[in-house]
């Protein structure tokens, strides 16, 4: 957003009247507000502006805010004042901002809520990070099986306040197990005397507390949901995820997983709000792997010492065959990855994208051979461009397939494929690399 | 989906009896039978339970299912039920549909159509593909200003049928210009008589027909929307943007990144659907640009030669290195492309990330440094495990730092950062790293 946007807040705000602030406060959205504030948080304005606002206002302001800034905006807010702040955000922010708090001021602020959102809270708190559990509403519309289209319209009509989303409400039976989802769009077309079990949509989708985030962003973005139900063991209906939520998650899980391809593992935050700690230990484990794989790779080099002596030339190409190796692999172990990710691939994919790869590798690898032998030829004598060729095809190949099949296998162990693929496989890659090189070179070239 | 789910559509389809195919098809959300349908492809039981549906659920399948599909379940649909069928279709479905097809089927199409249809598909058909224009529906629900909230809500109910959404409307003003949104949510909270220009939401957030779509679904994430409207030069409403079809764009935007960061380019389809020729066309590119870029590595150790035949133990760390180097070069590179394609980073926090890597990676580079010269010390003399720590220092640091600069230096030439930056970077940051070890390997053991 432009700053010039925000030019009647700045201005409103250099008059010195808070009534005047929040006037033109009043006239965003509570995102923009939201990204104000967070551009102003150093120079005081931002917080200021932050204590001057409703409390509602307040509130939804939080839910745009990253988990930093809503820390910092209320550390210094009295527990009464923060317990009516927290009453006004919907359950699911509430429960990610409770969960940002130290324990001893959790305790104070509990014991201040009132009776129904200190339950609601602490029913929440039990649900595993990353789960259905911990990102759901509880504050959804639900009616009786068996009432009429107009009884429902009321009935949202008078709670419509108090809900993440009126526009899909849950119709559950006499033992309170979930039935159905009727949409607002039914139920004002129906006529006004409809039971509301006839307005159902088709093929109920649901899901469980324990479902894993990414696994519900899927479902919701699969089916076009503006919100998916959540049940719990029963079958009972205990909360609600909305198509915003998912979003966020998608957007989420996106930035993980290229992360993690670059071989950053385990970031919360993005560079700019990361501190320099965490940036350190997200990138140290893959480069300190690296210094442990070329204990092989070393190895691998000093007993080819011989070959390595007899014909230097074979060293102006180790770079590149390496890196070929370890490019081929990192190109399809992305494939794959995103394709598990996405859904799009699944294990018993294995033997067709094996051969699939095998056909794409080969040709990669004759192209491969074909310029570097070109190339090769300007360079250095007929046999070791042959051999630098040769081996080639070979890295291009062994990379390529271990790319694809590393990460089937890893998915069939359990084992979460995009946290160490990448890296994992152009480090193997690597390896092997050197290894096939200068075992065709002493084969070409003599022992 | 497990397959269990599709038991009663696979038994109905083994009866042989089309109606009760249709019958169960018709419990099944949209979805699901397209899964189920693409699943079933190739055995024809997919394609023939498609033509036997009705043409409106039909209409449905089809916006659930790949371009290809799409292509092969209607090509031998005859003209007149190809009309009535992209008659069904949202209009930006529609669209999408339309433009798979050849310029024939195409023009023959068109004049089947009835003339509100065509002059529609004609309209959006000008907008260039990956703009809000190509991605838009033309079917929003508008209210003209000075309604009350009982006539708003009447309106829907009739015209609820044709449009993508009813839950978000739009109001103009007598030149048909935008002037706010309203939601149904607020629409049946107001007394029956509230004029619909007091119920508009606070901020409006619209965008413009030439938006990429990667702003629109950023824009759509950051204010948590239901749907976007889209203006032309007039500020006139000429469509809507939903948040389902946003869904999409950052689900295949975070695919085109990740594979870009994993060096594979202009991937339309993940790798299962993907051709092997487009595999291939799409992964050559970098591997090719390897070899030339070698071209400087191979003058690079050619240079050094004397120096390497007189210490041939340097080989054993000239792949550490050099993979040290890309890789982090490729970790910096990856938070910042990110970031950029997040909106986390822009241009101007360039001082302030590169004063951030000069800590985060010199950090890295101390621990490289000691755990690779505790490694050396058990492989080699203490003058080269001395030589390959302090270049470790220096490459991580050269890496890291070009990491850095490089995606903000393209996002700044207006050159999109994610598609070309991090293999570039990693294949910059070997070269680099050849050259330094070698310069400072002659500088401490002598010419």
């Amino acid at each position: 957003m432009e700053s010039v946007l925000f030019q009647p807040l700045v201005d409103a705000l250099a008059s010195g009247q808070p009534q005047a602030a929040v006037d033109a406060a009043n006239l965003f959205n509570a995102a923009d507000l939201a990204e104000f504030i967070e551009q102003n948080l150093e120079n005081e304005t931002g917080p200021s502006l932050f204590q001057n606002l409703p409390l509602a206002l307040r509130a939804k302001v939080l839910g745009y805010t990253n988990p930093e800034t809503q820390l910092l905006l209320t550390q210094t807010t009295p527990l009464g004042e923060l317990a009516l702040l927290t009453a006004e955000m919907p359950s699911d922010d509430r429960v990610g901002f409770f969960n940002l708090l130290e324990q001893p001021r959790q305790k104070q602020l509990i014991r201040q809520l009132n009776e129904d959102d200190r339950a609601d809270l602490t029913a929440l708190l039990a649900y595993d990070k990353g789960t259905a559990g911990s990102l759901m509403s509880t504050d959804y519309a639900v009616f009786d099986s068996g009432i009429t289209a107009s009884a429902a319209i009321d009935i949202l009509r008078k709670t419509a306040e108090d809900k993440e989303t009126i526009y899909q409400s849950y119709v559950i039976d006499e033992d309170e197990v979930l039935i159905g989802v009727v949409s607002l769009r039914r139920l004002i077309i129906a006529k006004p005397d409809t039971v509301i079990d006839s307005l159902l949509a088709t093929g109920l989708v649901s899901t469980h507390t324990d479902t894993s985030q990414d696994d519900v962003a899927r479902l919701i973005a699969k089916y076009d949901l503006l919100a998916l139900p959540v049940l719990d063991d029963n079958d009972h209906l205990v909360g609600i995820i909305t198509y915003d939520d998912a979003m966020d998650v998608i957007e989420a899980e996106a930035t993980e997983d290229i992360h993690k391809g670059g071989s950053v593992s385990n970031l919360e935050y993005g560079i700019t709000t990361a501190s320099p700690f965490s940036l350190y230990r997200s990138r140290i484990q893959w480069l300190v792997i690296l210094v442990f794989a070329n204990i092989f790779t070393g190895a691998g080099i000093a007993h080819f010492e011989h070959i390595i002596g007899a014909h230097l030339a074979l060293l102006f190409f180790m770079p590149l065959l390496v890196a070929s190796a370890g490019n081929a692999g990192a190109q399809s172990a992305t494939l794959v990855v995103r394709g598990i990710a996405t859904g799009d691939v699944v294990n018993s994919d294995w033997l067709r994208l094996f051969n699939k790869e095998l056909l794409v590798a080969t040709a990669l690898g004759l192209t491969m051979a074909l310029t570097v032998w070109v190339v090769g030829m300007f360079r250095t004598e007929i046999a070791i461009a042959t051999t630098v060729a040769i081996t080639m095809i070979a890295v291009v190949l062994a990379g390529g397939l271990i790319g694809i099949l590393l990460p089937l296998l890893l998915n069939r162990l359990g084992v979460d494929p995009a946290a160490a693929s990448i890296p994992l496989i152009t480090t193997i890659a690597d390896v092997s690399g050197v290894m096939i090189y200068f075992t065709i070179a002493s084969a070409i070239l003599g022992p």
